[in-house]
């Protein structure tokens, strides 16, 4: 092979910092690797000896060396025997040239944080199902302000119980704790999370069938992917949860909004909307944002349609923990005899939100699929808190924990209906079952809640709009206000900002 | 409404047990649920009034009005003023029948850990992407013995310096601490990977573009969420990342094997097999498993095709902390001015797997939709070991430990070549860079790696399968074998098991 070279040796002019954080040689390779990409040096082009140049650096030879090597190992130099280095000719002319183009209008710094610009300011493609999800910026949740819904009393956990058990499991975490873990999860915690859903939500199911995920939204985004074709359709649940829809159009889900009535979801209706659809996302203890609870005969009627059609059943089974009137209401789970139900909870509205740990409890026949669309999404849960919420579970704190919310958050409802009929009595309409941590309110005809629930947002109150959870926009707009984490203070004076702001 | 009842009152046969764990209410709303749900108790049919029951029964009247309570707040039961109380008549017919139909023969107790039969043994239908995605058990991955991939010196981690930064984090455990996060990830942390990233990788960004992950796996899964739509092509490497494939098959992309020769991916032959694609996945520092540095002109080849054809480039800097020969190789993200290049990284092979912590660089303009995406799979990542790991990075414990490990490793992998010559002369043959934390061999013609490897796994061996990183069957198969978890005992032993296998 014969060595074309252009001319040789020119000294670069490199201004050296003895005082620079970046030591010699990473400012020598620096300089090269600039001066290559910017096309001031072209591919073939000789550059001086490591001697020559560290001579004329004024500069011992090693960092110079130590630069070379580096340009070497990742292609910008080449060398050959006898005849020195050169800027390694394979480089592509085009990248090479100086960088005035439009490339370098593109650079990152001359970037706004809009969408990118292929040409003519158009946005760069990403996926449809990436589009379908923009979503308008939600400032009810800006601030963790009164009413902020799911957020918990986080001021009544026990966090010096927590802290220790913590502790005592990072002290002495063994290297099973610190290696990988499994997809499914940390089996202790399994088999607690199962003996609890067996006693207290009747649900029919071994530590087997739980897959431990970072809380329902994870559950219900890995059901979307194992059971969902893009395309096919799922009943949700009108008015329903935000963060299921997002989860099921993951999986590129077609979603045929269902009426909610005061039995729940509308089953007769949905047969009539879509009686081929591939699945259904429900809230059956507690509807989330109604509060309704689904009847007995919606809920055979549901697993009848289910069990004809093939069709698979998500059940989140949300707040489930709460009710204040009468006893907690069994799963749907726990009635199925076709394996039908995939079931849904998370441990991080009871315990404090940035745990991250929930479950889905699912077939034994879908097992292998659930456990691999696991591995594939991001391999397996945190372990530590795994452990820690184990321990939590089984030696009785976590038991003693709800019974004690249960108790403040009937008080905290309580005193946010009666305060709700003081402030604002004809204006707010309470709406749904004594349970979980909010409740769904009516405004009068006419008002956008909307424009109330961001008006709120200024003043640090955290109200979600209810036509925020329909597909169509409903007839009556709403306030979805959360209690758990608004004591008493705060629901007068929240209140009374919510009058201003309607 | 006219009340149509069957005839009234009998004493239904409940048997109670006083000393059973579940309370009597309990007892008596189990019996008529089920009753109901087998069909003994018919929709219409009058149940005797609480008075009487508890009389029959001999206990106390108020657990029988708890458990009719409960009955009739879920539907079970039905009351008309004046007329008592029945079984409510809109339960479905059919649900009701004695369950001796295929209903209950379908029963979970019935089930086998096989896919369940819809019909004919058939499994029941679920996505396509689930069942291209079934895997074969690898049971190389069963144990954590010698030559584990990916598993590092964790008897080497600092336990006590990390347990008092979980201490201090959970002790002081702030309510924002505790509340929702934010789908980009802690402040915090972003700005401590930010300059990592700038500094260590020529990484050109800062933390408002760093989202963090649970780790690499999360990071691509993410990518290919947000960039591909199903039915896309996308280049991976051959031989590549197995782990890598399951991501981008979430999204539904088609993949397009593109060989991996000395200078990395070949650019040309994946322009000449799939000039469209819409993305490529690559390991550009350290190929995973070959171990090759992609060259400089490989670099700018595929930087040039992603310009022209607005392709995306799914960095992933696999290993990098670990360079044994020369400095660490500058990312492929730092190159590009045309913003196309998604960086992906991970803590979890450098602190520890169960931490659970990476982070993905994302374009400006891409910034949202990441966001949106994240919060739609897993809403965010704890907080703990963020703040955690953030103080572990600025208090110079990440540095340090980076560097007592790259000698570590260094000397295993210098080891263990050593021993491979000794113990598998001929046999097998080293292949790729001083990088990293494990070695790709190859094994002489003919010999089945996966057999090997299965055999290798019953002596407590992990070593992987060189195929399994290959869509298409090699003409020579290889082992893949890690040494950041392997030390200079374990080795040798390993490696005449090994031997044993081959």
């Amino acid at each position: 092979m014969a060595v074309k070279r252009v001319a040789a040796a020119f000294f670069p002019p490199i201004a050296l910092d003895a005082r620079a954080k970046a030591p010699l040689y990473r400012q020598v390779y620096d300089w090269f690797r600039q001066a290559i990409l910017d096309g001031r040096l072209r591919p073939g082009q000789r550059v001086p000896s490591t001697r020559n140049l560290a001579a004329d650096l004024e500069i011992s030879r090693i960092p110079v060396a130590s630069a070379y090597e580096q340009l070497q190992a990742e292609g910008y130099f080449e060398t050959f025997v006898g005849a020195g280095t050169c800027v390694a000719r394979s480089i592509p002319d085009e990248i090479s040239k100086p960088t005035t183009g439009p490339a370098a209008q593109r650079a990152p710094s001359a970037r706004s944080s809009r969408q990118e610009d292929d040409r003519d300011g158009a946005p760069r493609r990403i996926s449809r199902r990436a589009v379908a999800m923009h979503t308008e910026p939600q400032s009810w949740l800006d601030n963790m302000g009164a009413f902020r819904v799911s957020l918990p009393a986080l001021d009544h956990f026990p966090v010096e119980i927590w802290s220790k058990l913590v502790n005592r499991h990072s002290r002495r975490q063994s290297r099973t704790a610190m290696a990988y873990g499994t997809a499914m999860g940390y089996l202790p915690f399994r088999e607690a999370v199962a003996e609890y859903l067996a006693t207290v939500r009747a649900v029919r199911c071994d530590a087997s069938q739980i897959l431990v995920t970072t809380g329902s939204q994870q559950a219900l985004q890995l059901s979307a992917q194992v059971l969902l074709n893009s395309g096919d359709r799922v009943w949700i649940e009108e008015p329903g949860y935000h963060g299921a829809r997002h989860a099921l159009m993951t999986a590129g889900a077609r979603l045929v909004p269902v009426p909610v009535d005061r039995e729940g979801l509308n089953v007769a209706e949905g047969i009539r909307r879509a009686r081929a659809a591939r699945a259904v996302y429900i809230t059956p203890s507690h509807q989330y944002p109604l509060g309704v609870t689904m009847s007995a005969t919606r809920r055979m009627l549901l697993l009848q349609w289910a069990a004809r059609r093939g069709a698979w059943i998500l059940e989140d089974d949300y707040d489930s923990e709460y009710r204040f009137g009468g006893r907690p209401i069994a799963s749907l789970q726990g009635l199925d005899t076709g394996a039908r139900v995939i079931y849904a909870g998370t441990f991080n509205k009871v315990v404090f939100p940035s745990l991250r740990l929930g479950y889905v409890v699912v077939p034994r026949d879908l097992i292998n699929a659930f456990s691999t669309a696991r591995d594939a999404t991001d391999v397996f849960s945190s372990t530590l808190y795994q452990a820690v919420m184990t321990d939590f579970i089984l030696e009785g704190h976590f038991a003693r924990h709800i019974r004690r919310m249960r108790m403040l958050y009937a008080e905290r409802r309580g005193a946010l209906v009666t305060a709700i009929k003081k402030i604002l009595p004809g204006i707010m309409e309470v709406v749904g079952a004594e349970a979980g941590m909010h409740l769904a309110t009516l405004l009068p005809r006419g008002v956008n809640d909307v424009a109330v629930a961001k008006k709120a947002a200024r003043l640090g109150v955290s109200a979600q709009p209810l036509s925020s959870c329909y597909a169509k926009m409903p007839q009556r707009g709403g306030l979805i206000l959360g209690y758990g984490g608004t004591d008493a203070g705060q629901i007068e004076e929240g209140l009374r900002k919510l009058r201003l702001c309607i």
